[in-house]
């Protein structure tokens, strides 16, 4: 960061650093702040460095947490461990509410692409917990893209000789969605899977 | 702001405050802090104490400064005083870089319908300035807006007994603009100033 810019300047260029921020933006969050009571910008300040020394992930499950284990791994007993990509994709299963499992955290999926193999995201770290525990399911949970798909795959590939239920989230419309707009590869999924009534 | 909330939910509460940004974005914005370099949010820490520390109005101009007296008043020399209306119109002109002129940020616009009459802008500061010192030509740079324009009309009436030149930035259609798409009003003005080529 150069030295010489005016602090709004080295402000809005950090804005623009979050990702997706341009110029015009950062500017309007600048702004934002300078508009804000002072006392939240201290706040702002403080949740900012709390958050970067403070969140690290769950030595458990891989998920963002202020403690050397989550919540969740803590607290929650369950035989079913739901499998991620990401800790925002926990996030939006928690918010449903509906199940308990605990969660797993990939940090990746396998991608050639990208030169992403099944030692380069926490495929270890799963089979360690299912050795070490009393296990019963594993729901895949990647997305149903390329990389998610072979992802899933081989998750089911290495867990088959454990014995290991291991089960993948349905595919189909989407609720609220138009059958009218639904992509080929969906609808095929969704016939396919058909349940009965 | 709950004192309950993890470290995280703090920050994407923060992030949500700036005005425009949903939770996604916000949630978005606070894992990339936790990929960041720890010297990174620190000094972006630093540059948000900053700003709401040493940014404030030039008492001359209006627009934001570091200083008492911005960089602009203090040391360009110009009879040409260019109002308008926020500061980041400041920045426009000054990208352009083609004129030399002062400035004067209202922090607003007249606008009966929010309430603002013209003591709630900063026009009795320019009243003062005018008075003050050497200043020939007053370019209203307000937005073509009813707002912008009722406030253009209102300087250009308190100007006339003081004998100053007052000016309005030109109206018509945009470089690269296509004819075709251009409204019915802006056509109209591009017709009545037209030049001589």
């Amino acid at each position: 960061m150069r030295e010489d810019l005016l602090p709004i300047e080295k402000l809005i260029a950090y804005f623009q650093k979050l990702g997706g921020v341009g110029y015009k933006t950062a500017q309007r969050y600048a702004y934002k702040i300078i508009d804000m009571d002072k006392e939240d910008v201290t706040e702002f300040a403080d949740a900012l460095l709390d958050v970067k020394q403070n969140i690290h992930y769950c030595k458990i499950c891989g998920n963002f947490t202020d403690k050397e284990v989550c919540n969740i791994c803590n607290s929650r007993k369950s035989d079913i461990i739901c499998v991620v990509k990401e800790p925002k994709d926990v996030f939006a299963f928690e918010k449903v509410k509906s199940h308990d499992f605990l969660y797993h955290v990939l940090h990746g999926c396998i991608s050639p692409l990208e030169n992403k193999g099944p030692d380069d995201i926490r495929i270890k770290e799963l089979l360690e917990r299912i050795k070490g525990g009393n296990v019963k399911e594993i729901l895949v949970a990647t997305n149903p893209d390329v990389e998610g798909e072979a992802t899933a795959m081989y998750i089911a590939q290495i867990l088959k000789p454990l014995n290991i239920k291991c089960t993948r989230l349905a595919q189909g419309i989407s609720m609220g969605a138009d059958i009218e707009y639904a992509d080929e590869v969906t609808l095929n999924k969704a016939i396919e899977s058909r349940t009965e009534m």
